[in-house]
């Protein structure tokens, strides 16, 4: 049962402002990924000029991104289950196998829109107590959206201000997307992916998880509102938490999470590998690409390891 | 240690007209994935026409195809590790998170070049004993492919006999390709990813995993050099054995894996949902389109999970 | 939040008679197991006349007694994570590990308190609600009874009626009980733990895993008043369900469990291998033993594998 | 395929004396739990004064004792798959249920006799490849154990020296040995099992796992010997390695294991909770009771999870 929303006025007034419940009919349950249209598609595929592909993941593996931070977000544990086996007997073709247990957020990732709820809500104002043990989230869980792929423009945040790597303490805010989409020459519009660049994740691949997580740059309570009005589809960076951490404003944690997923509609990615985008990006001078990023349609889930791929 | 090879003279036969290993170096890890050139994916750019996306993948959930008869090829087991988990305070945004245990090749999935050994080797006359429990595949893992995107062509076997699904005994034979390869309307050609639709995963989705299992129609041990002819990058179709299954040769078991994976260091893709693209297809009159399929990247993974997705 | 009950008036009559709520204090965690006091271990370690130690698990393995029918009780997946690994370099001794996912009560398990619940309610009066996916159970979870070893006593009701094992219609009740109790030669008291035998496992071992699970003998909703009545500490049986299975009422489910749980605070355990010991008590003619029991302490859960050993 | 050894001399030398391949027949699976006689049991059980329990486990839990030091060890993720869950229907009886991933020698364990080789070998001669991905230990896993129940023997090292823990870089000894068992005022003898008391556990729950695991103190390599002469059926203590770690010899690791599992065929046991038991023993003058730790028989694994309890 949901305690009674403490969250203050001001997160409440930007709620009205970007709320799209209804917008797609009572039973939507994928949002602003309504957005990605044939038509976007289409346009999204001309942005492919040279056929160069960037993979966007990081390695899955044990030694991860999860610093044992977040209870119950486990690293993936790869272990092989048959190795040259010859089950039809000795001298045959031989099989290997493997399993895996791993936190659907535990490394490259997308939020299914049920990842966070406020005031007993999620998308759409249906209850967040739809969400059970039994079967994960009834609604809007990481299966419901069919694909995602459309076009994906790079705002590299870090790059607009001429630094490698935004510092720990850094809110995005709408003034510095706004810079990095100068950056990009290209406008944002309906049914675009955004990849936010901040460099924070120099910080894991250095080897320092816990500072990887924490301080940690990330988005403004002030850019859903920037988002919303450009009906982008989907946003996704290169942090662990996504939004600024520790919050901008004291005591209001996730308020990001909450207006993107439960008001927006939204969905977010976290840990996604930027380094090698932005460096093609900047010698090719263009920040545009065919942007095919999948979710892994478990069931009911809340969120999902993807492996996103930009096609420039 | 791997039992002296008794594999028959014919096996060995075709093997050696079909064999990758050097072609792209000795220390090449992905094979046929070489042929996916910034060419091809600029010309496979070129397929998208309508825009219209159509998702491959199962849905990832406890009830999967997997029945128990291959060991440790778990369905997905999905756990809610926090439900609405008010973890700053009461009132505040709640979150939900989730796990998951799998074995890699239970659903939609990519094998990897490592799924299959023979002779004691695998692609590239590596050492199969390269494949350890601690860290499964030194070479050749379901990592080391950076990106899978490519056109895609669907051969509907089945439709271009007029059948709904072939019969368990079929073995899809080069002459099979053919037929449907006319009616695809196109050629197939260097990087192309081929999917081979049988129909058979119907039998699935109307209840029955055993079924679905055993008997099943699936590729000839003739089909390795047909796609070895035309360069192709990767196959994926619609059931869980991949070839023909009971063998075609007494004894002969997965002669097709061995020569995909091992010779041609080639991929191959099982329980891939084709249905609604084959109907899709039919009214459009074209069989071409952007396919997006990217492996999960599993460090030393011998298969993976992947949520393909063709762009009409 | 819970349903409101739609548990039958005879449900609540027994429910009074047995309750245990506050017997050991509002604080009371582990229910009957209070009854097992230094003196009834003294008189359990009497029991040992030959020293003789018969094992009551079943082994634990992927092809285990679940057959998919309990959603989320998967069989253990054991996997190798290390094979003859020579971690500190070659020639140095070598290193096998593994690790295994299953659910807690997929074979020889105890209950925990919390495993069900009705009306809202678990044990001594807690809310349900108290039970969460990020931390189990917050009170009667499986880690709080700090060791299970008692005086155990054999009612072997099969071989009490002269039968291999009791018909699937069968609920042992109160008289069944008396009957194995005075082939037993021994009255059952207070701090006993009770085995009740009814043979229905062999119908696993035989192969059957869905026949053993229905419809299956086991114990009628008469039997919590005799076992209340003697104050037994905890009841094992040999069965998937418990007690019989489909049940004695139409439409009402699981009432044993409710009233063995939530009602007197009694745990349960279930697929206890006791073909062994009952064929050793009946050649020896005496039927009590110290028995070992230890939960895992798994923190928060429901339930535990155990490894039970009964000592004559 | 295994490295030629490279152990030195001195460690084959201390083998050869404590070796006992074919002791109990070519076909034994267990080793020195063999002297565990129905004689010792019955001996045991006239250990039972107070009726006391003492359990010995550390409690399951994701913040467990492993630091990510040794890969693939995962502490236990517990997880819900169902709460409160009303199966049969709105207000009836509801169930809760868990599943759990977890290193099987993660927390309080027994190694299986399989758990190390060396040279090539496992206990009593045979191929370590006899270890698959596949089944795990085809010989002494540790399921082949079928129950392990005896006279436990604590000899606290850390108490007959008047520390609360022994420093980290402190061997035990034979005379460290001797003189415990000299506190403890009764002879070791055949099948009895010992736990050494190191105190390092404390360091664990003082919050350090890190300087848990290293440095550590631990048996010194002339150790087996002590309890080869004594025909001890098995060993445990309180840290995470057993042995002294670093080794006494640079460059010999975990000689210990090879020497107990491999060449003695006597099961181990780590991270066992032994600081009640060191205090009411102390306060009781006496240190010998019975002792139940059985094994979870998961077929074919190199450890398992054990829940002792000493019985005074």
């Amino acid at each position: 049962m949901p305690s009674p929303s403490s969250l203050p006025p001001e997160f409440h007034d930007i709620a009205k402002r970007v709320n799209n419940w209804g917008r797609w009919g009572a039973d939507d349950e994928i949002g602003t990924l309504n957005l990605i249209t044939d038509e976007v598609v289409r346009e999204a595929a001309a942005e492919i000029r040279t056929g160069h592909r960037i993979p966007l993941a990081l390695p899955l593996k044990e030694d991860g991104v999860q610093s044992g931070m977040i209870p119950g977000r486990v690293n993936p544990l790869h272990t092989m289950v048959q190795i040259n086996q010859e089950i039809f007997g000795p001298g045959t073709v031989a099989c290997s196998d493997d399993a895996v247990t791993m936190g659907l957020q535990a490394a490259t990732h997308w939020d299914a829109l049920t990842h966070v709820s406020h005031s007993g809500k999620v998308y759409n104002g249906r209850l967040a107590d739809s969400i059970t043990a039994h079967g994960g989230a009834e609604f809007s869980g990481i299966d419901k959206p069919r694909h995602i792929i459309s076009r994906g423009v790079l705002l590299d945040v870090a790059r607009a201000k001429g630094l490698d790597r935004l510092p720990g303490d850094h809110a995005v805010t709408p003034e510095d997307l706004d810079e990095a989409e100068e950056l990009a020459g290209t406008k944002v519009g309906s049914g675009d992916i955004v990849l936010v660049r901040t460099g924070q994740i120099q910080v894991y691949l250095a080897g320092d998880k816990h500072g990887y997580g924490y301080p940690s740059p990330g988005l403004s309570v002030r850019t859903p509102e920037w988002f919303h009005a450009r009906d982008v589809a989907a946003v996704a960076n290169d942090t662990l938490t996504f939004e600024i951490f520790p919050p901008e404003i004291e005591n209001l944690w996730l308020p990001v999470h909450a207006l993107d997923l439960v008001e927006m509609g939204m969905l977010q990615g976290q840990n996604w590998y930027l380094e090698e985008l932005s460096t093609v990006c900047a010698q090719e001078g263009r920040y545009a690409f065919l942007l095919s990023a999948m979710p892994e349609p478990f069931v009911g889930a809340t969120g999902t390891p993807v492996a996103p791929v930009a096609v420039l």
